[in-house]
């Protein structure tokens, strides 16, 4: 009896929260001997790059899928089933994650493809989330009024900046592997002061600060709040 | 303080959420000689299939759960432990896949045992479903008013599909393993499309047009739109 | 911003849920030479067994849980602790499930220490649901208004049969683990038809049945419904 | 659908209870001789103090978590992401529990290594507190009214003291990695005592006693409740 999209997120947070959890165990402890498990541990640097990436590359993710369904008021198969597919990607990530750990660690031709697998999840984890747009372009009685056409055509445009470039990162995964690494921290920092976090900040503190000018007096640090003018949709 | 069937629904997203993100702990990173990463991947397709036809099955049993759930308004006793046997099918999925990724990538006749315990598993899940809804047309009192009692036996009749051509499959697997690879994807797909998806969304979407008849103007692609007709139980 | 009580449910099925699907990590797929799977599969019974009695307890856990907090209307610090102290319990379950499984399918003396750390971990567990309730005895202004202090009484008297129970399986480990994983069914069967499931449904149901002689006539199997007439407390 | 701040604390909820629940997958089964596990299982005691241990730690975090955001009222930016880095740590607790559990029960000069890493993740996750309350003294605008600005400043200096004193057993770490393990269990006892779970309780409880003024006559047990009077702020 929960609302439909309300138990379409709790889901979707279920195995977000699930897949970020379970990248942890791809830390394993290593066995050193006595006195060098500084040293031991250090030589895994991958895996903390890796681990500390996916972690970043899943909470925007959440981010991003939480910032879209503040628009979105009814759920239909096309969305059941493109979020799906949207899922099978987040859940697939810590076994990429754990290639491209262990593969950097181990060096040689082998770090190329595991760089290329972690490129192109993420590639079709980018695609999932252009699908869905896609899907609520040609669907709008799925989204709350707030939604005009013109907003969602950008919406997908910006959503395929990052299947774009991580697909490009298919490519550089055959030229430098630690080259892949540090695109894939850009990308991340990229996305992470992206319009998806900025929208779904926006309208909470919008309602709030429309409901503090009917009821009480504006606080002082609210003239000075730099928050970024907020765009409809993300 | 969580009304019943809250948190019901609660706890069984939360067990198929976990055990849909588990799957991917059978996916191991395998140790390939230098140069041979992307061979030594290749040859574990039978794993990356079992992957997605578990992802895709779990996920086609939420849709079935949650659409259930919409006409369910009270919790008795049979309906909490039926539905408890139906998490304990939906948790072991891990161990039939990991089984049957294992079993096909190796070849021999072990290969035929472990889809026979694929297609078992599938079959209980089925017989678990038929069990609830057999339930719930012994007690229509757990139901919301738009049940009657031709739609209760339409969903136990629905209902016996899965396991009967699952149960089949059990069969089949003593023939060919490969080919019941297909006929799972075959199922999947045909449920993908079933009642139990359609149903789920009929509502609120017919529930947002009565809305928005009464409020707003219909928008131009609301017409064209090409939703089939719900039917009133999955 | 979620209620006190709300939030602390939605954490206590969160680990409760995990708890309960993580118990298929312990089925381990195992080698087996070629025809030999089934076999092979067959000698790890205990395995199987191991599972699904951990997976009824934690249900039956779920449902106490469940039909506890249906009495609940604040959360104070002792309470917040006893129940961490459960959940501590539950989360470890799948350390001596393991530990069963694996030294009754090796056999030897080993066996009766598995089965003597299942039943101390089992014992704990009740003990931990007596502390909550006697917790609350001492706390009755966390009680919504139905609970007086006999049904109290009589709650702590009844959460010690569990426990109890469980502690002399503890003696019985030392002469036949075997005969201990029939009497950990049994506990199971006796407490999965018990007061607290029966609480459980009571309440929604009466709820209804007030709400439906109000609205509409009653249905005719309404008047069959075998259901016991309700505890006020489990 | 779901408000900002609700699915904010489910998905914060979900990676706090499955890394609490996933610490049981580092105590493994021991293979023993027979007649041995008793002796097996007792040589693994750093495993259980480890595991209950950072059960005690996440538990308390849990507290914490749900006793900051009693006071937010919308979510930014700064708290998605300062609150994703407290997520980044807690769910990186069973690697250095691992860690810690593996290289005391070997000995020799690794475990001051071990406790070194234990202690700079509780650190991390001290200092990402701070880092939220400091961003929430910054933005007041996203509390609720009972929040002040002295009562913030007090909840920054007393968020503090938990990375200090895990930040001193970095040191000590390199003394005695016993002697860690017991101030570990000192802290977890003076947080659980702490103000955070007192504020936790302390505003439904009063809002149960103001509702009971008014409505029904005070309960015996009332006038004797030596709860402690609550802090407005943790």
């Amino acid at each position: 009896m929960l609302r439909n999209t309300d138990r379409l997120e709790i889901f979707s947070d279920g195995v977000i929260a699930i897949a970020i959890t379970l990248l942890v165990l791809d830390i394993r402890v290593p066995s050193a001997k006595d006195g060098q498990l500084f040293h031991e541990l250090g030589s895994y640097w991958p895996t903390y790059v890796a681990y500390v990436l996916s972690f970043a590359v899943i909470g925007i993710i959440w981010v991003a899928h939480h910032s879209m369904f503040e628009h979105i008021e009814a759920v239909d198969r096309g969305l059941l089933f493109t979020n799906l597919f949207l899922l099978l990607g987040v859940a697939f990530v810590p076994f990429p994650t754990s290639l491209l750990a262990e593969y950097v660690h181990v060096g040689g031709s082998n770090a190329h493809a595991a760089a290329a697998v972690y490129s192109a999840t993420m590639t079709m984890i980018g695609l999932a989330f252009t699908a869905i747009w896609y899907h609520l372009a040609r669907h709008p009685e799925l989204l709350s009024g707030d939604a005009d056409a013109a907003n969602l055509r950008r919406s997908i445009r910006r959503s395929l900046v990052s299947p774009v470039v991580y697909g490009l990162t298919i490519g550089l995964a055959f030229v430098s592997p630690p080259a892949c690494l540090v695109v894939y921290g850009l990308i991340a920092a990229y996305l992470a002061g992206g319009p998806s976090s900025r929208a779904l900040v926006a309208k909470p503190l919008a309602a709030m600060r429309a409901a503090a000018t009917g009821q009480r007096p504006p606080r002082p640090t609210r003239a000075a709040d730099p928050d970024p003018s907020p765009d409809p949709l993300p």
